[in-house]
């Protein structure tokens, strides 16, 4: 086995091409064995194989800096810099990263989980080496999806101005998680899947060589021309319009195409994009074949191909996916907007019954956010589908076009909270901290999946501005749906359980948490009254005013940033009210960034767990029996 | 005079050619005499007068959707539509809005100051229309500086796919606020200015035509070739590349020029973009002659240009200006980035200065945050100069990428609070509820142009992450400068008056406010403790606890969303620490967006005054006495 004296970059520069090649079958070996496993991004890092071994054979990391867009098509990077033996530990709880990280390895320079940033990455490290005086390469890889965000276009408009050298590699694979969507990938398209254009181009070329003269104006202004003509004899005309040196399109699985190229790249002065073409899945025939199921995929046969299919009740979004359908079926002004997660955000079903009503917009949830208001001003019910963390990208959208317009924009804020494996990149638990503050937001969050259900009908039916209804990546409660789906009346709390020794309010899967709580605690003799706190926005005065009336004490339960959230919205609701006698504890997540594991071992980090609210509980009682009184 | 007779679009549609000329004449002379008095944004105003007129004496208003980007270039729809008797209440309180506004006419139908949305919007629009099945035109007018926000090229991406029926009017003046960065200014160049080109281009189109048939190989690909050529006669590649139809470049001051290229983009099928040569200022000398100081002005005098200078102590941008110049002498790792704001972001000097540390990314507030977390991480220290409300458009970066990263970015948030004439679109008050909540964060803010200069340096010596400081649109209060610039231990608020009565924490300009306050509570018995609570982030637990053993009530006071605010930080800490008898009163900006007037005013409709801390203080008096004892 070569990978196994393979512990640095080092290692494989002694390497020739031929054992590159040998290396690389054995990477793919290696990723298709660990991932069966513990699952993992298979598909994306099956297709980087040789272009990750030839960036590390031709320059020099940690030096140079290789940089990868959304990290999750670093994992052949990972096992060449030495982390090899980390790989069972994939994605779980203190153990190997699913994404570049920082603190794993001085071969990762950069990290990231959303994407579109490595451009603006490798354009300030260029930036800083050139202040600085040094002379290391900068390198950036990106996929074709990766591209049509905008902050992307933002730098590749910056690079080409300011004509850095540093590198550029397009990772043309012909998807983003979903099948691409834009005129640049059409665009990408027409270069790389015609051979019999370029052939023509090589001849017409030749041709034009041979005119000696073309003669009258023309000859004065040859030099202009050489310009023009460049768009015949040249792929990428819109990069080289853009200011870069465009190299390719090269097979990204054939080692010395690959080496010739980069080897070119090293030489032009500037900035150079190389696109590279890829296959996702590359070397396992299921991943080939299906690209897009196997591009983060839970353990499987290998023989096989067979995924090992969780048990359990249904994923929120499963329930929203059925859900926006029937309504759908009885409201003709819903429309589906989607930045390039139709699968993920529930839509496919959705977009096979409605395919003029569901709008897969690409990378691209500015544009999706400003879109979707102008279809509402236009009178018609858009709901924008996203993960609560890219939503992140579009807070300026949802202030300046959304909310200060108050259009009628449904948010379905799919993985709000913990998320799991995916980690600190990806956690959805800033969305209420960053919306919540924003006039005219209305937004909720159900406790179980019938509840949802309500909540998107409360959704479609409100006419007053923009609502948002946040539902978490875990199986619902299992409970069965009413018949109807009823809108809730807007800003009604619910009392789940009553009491009076204590309260909790609590939002989403914290909810059944309380539950539990205040079940083992009535056996204390304890009884905690149960709050289903399901409108962040607005709050349900009379049943705080109520709670203060009672003197009960309130725990708030969140599984959200704790800075700005549900909890701060009850002390700010108090305080408004002149009411500064109340106790509240607040639980949700602490100051920092929670890293990957399993959502439960997540909330156990942070304390969100029955144990930890009945030990709050505990510890609170004494005083407040005595002021009870 | 033509103008009076004007009172909506449709008494265009009468005029001849001529006519609108003469119109366009008089709207000139229009403006230029009211924006004398009331100041505003003329030279993009006089650079789109004939375009204007053109749209609205081609189309058909409100049913066709003509759609403004940044808002500000509207006057010449604002008086073509029913609004040119309003204009000496132009940007004053409760007056004519600066930007379009969709609740002063059905012509404005859609509201942006922020820029680059203009195209999403179009894309809803069209997309809207063509679900309900309606046939109106959707017109988006942009400007090539707003082309270069990330979110634009979203949308151009999306339309060119999805082949909607749309206008994209390129309004090329070549800058936006700041002279236009980026290859895309470089490319758009290219086009507007290369006539000889243009006619070789032609000279080649008529040769090639001549030739009746290249033969071989070729012959059997002529088709395909096509698609090629067409790089040689049509200029805007880029857009052609993208699935537009390219129409330009036009004059865009010559009304038939304009007359007949609308007309031709009226009869194409798809998108297509208009690509309009515009000059900013037009029609005014001193506009013309320097458009960056006229893109927005306040009263001149029309005859010499003379602007009517504001007296008054420094603003804090002026501070900023020189302090960063004194820091960055002292340390070179100082790198200054801002996104198409050089001048008001005070980074003229700098610039001149400096010239290789200072960075113009152009409108991209995105990638400017990402490529500052790069060059953090390389050990150099950026500092991203924006204001409050464009750094929204970052906010995404800022989590994902900077703070998640810890990287030692330095954030000088400019036009922080209230920013006047400008109004809800530009209101920088989200800053702190937006940034509060992010881990790693520190967030400052100073009462004083003197505690700027200290600030900036706590900023430049601080080196464990990220580190904001906010300063607002106003003058300083005029005192006089510490003779060094010495750091302020990170957390640590200060006293600047003891009191036992009561206290006020405020920030900024509230100090003052607090502080005038508390000199005339004085008069009534009532000693007030004003607190400077110059950190946000980390707040001074030490101070908060002293507050709560000396049994004082306190208000909050914050020119800020006071949902998710400093006020809200305040008590999540009582909250945490199990301090629940304290009486926290918060003052702070009510949920709604506050529209324009004079900065005093939008503190007096919202209650941010002396007098309104007075009247607070003095309701809450009787129930403290009685509690104190």
């Amino acid at each position: 086995m070569l990978l196994e004296q393979i512990n640095q970059p080092n290692d494989l520069k002694k390497c020739s091409v031929e054992e590159l090649a040998q290396l690389s079958g054995e990477i793919r070996q290696f990723l298709i064995e660990k991932l069966s496993v513990t699952g993992g991004h298979l598909a994306p890092n099956l297709g980087v194989v040789e272009l990750t071994v030839i960036l590390h054979y031709l320059f020099d990391s940690p030096k140079d800096k290789i940089i990868f867009d959304v990290g999750h098509q670093a994992y052949v990077h990972k096992i060449l810099t030495g982390r090899r033996e980390q790989f069972d530990t994939l994605r779980k709880y203190k153990g190997l990263c699913g994404f570049v990280k920082r603190s794993e390895s001085e071969h990762d320079v950069w990290e990231a989980g959303h994407s579109s940033t490595s451009l603006s990455a490798a354009m300030g490290m260029a930036t800083a080496r050139d202040l600085k005086g040094e002379d290391n390469r900068v390198i950036a890889v990106i996929g074709d999806g990766a591209l049509t965000g905008g902050m992307a276009f933002e730098a590749l408009n910056h690079i080409g101005h300011e004509k850095k050298n540093l590198i550029v590699v397009l990772n043309d694979n012909e998807m983003s998680i979903a099948p691409n969507v834009g005129a640049m990938h059409h665009y990408l398209g027409k270069i790389r899947s015609d051979k019999t254009y370029k052939r023509a181009k090589e001849e017409l070329e030749s041709f034009l060589k041979k005119i000696p003269a073309i003669g009258g104006a023309l000859a004065k202004t040859a030099e202009r021309l050489k310009d023009s003509l460049k768009y015949l004899v040249v792929s990428g005309v819109l990069f080289e319009e853009l200011g870069f040196t465009y190299l390719g399109p090269v097979d990204g699985h054939d080692l010395e195409s690959l080496q010739d190229t980069f080897k070119q790249a090293s030489q032009v002065n500037g900035p150079v994009l190389v696109h590279v073409l890829t296959t996702k899945g590359k070397g396992y025939s299921p991943a080939e074949a299906d690209s897009h199921k196997w591009h983060g995929i839970t353990p499987y046969k290998i023989e096989s191909g067979q995924v090992v299919k969780a048990v359990g009740n249904p994923m929120y979004t499963e329930v929203f996916s059925e859900a926006i359908i029937e309504l759908a079926e009885q409201d003709s002004r819903i429309v589906a907007v989607t930045p390039a997660m139709p699968s993920g955000s529930g839509l496919l079903k959705f977009a096979a019954r409605f395919p003029d009503r569901m709008i897969d917009v690409g990378i691209a949830e500015q544009h999706a956010a400003t879109m979707c208001a102008a279809i509402a001003i236009e009178g018609l019910k858009p709901i924008y589908a996203v993960y609560s963390t890219f939503m992140q990208r579009a807070y300026d959208q949802i202030v300046h076009d959304i909310c200060r317009q108050d259009a009628n924009v449904i948010f379905a804020i799919d993985r709000a909270g913990f998320v799991g494996a995916d980690g600190e990149t990806h956690q959805g638990v800033y969305d209420i901290s960053f919306m919540r503050h924003i006039p005219n937001m209305v937004m909720m969050m159900p406790k179980d999946e019938n509840e949802l259900r309500h909540m998107l009908k409360t959704a479609v039916d409100y006419n007053d501005g923009p609502i948002a209804v946040r539902y978490p990546r875990v199986n619902g409660v299992g409970v069965a749906y009413d018949p109807v789906m009823t809108p809730i009346p807007i800003g009604e709390w619910e009392v789940v359980r009553d009491g009076e020794s204590f309260a909790i309010a609590a939002i989403g899967p914290m909810v059944q948490v309380a539950l539990e709580a205040a079940e083992q605690l009535k056996r204390e003799g304890l009884n905690v009254r149960v709050i289903n706190a399901r409108f962040i926005k607005p709050l349900d005065g009379a049943m705080l005013q109520q709670l203060a009336k009672d003197r009960l004490d309130l725990i708030v339960m969140e599984e959200s940033a704790q800075m700005g959230g549900l909890g701060s919205a009850i002390l700010e609701y108090y305080a408004e009210h002149d009411i500064y006698d109340m106790r509240v504890k607040l639980m949700g997540i602490p100051d920092y960034f929670v890293e990957h594991g399993s959502v439960k071992e997540q909330r156990q980090e942070v304390g969100l767990t029955v144990e930890h609210v009945m030990a709050e509980i505990k510890k609170m009682k004494p005083r407040i029996r005595t002021r009870a009184k």
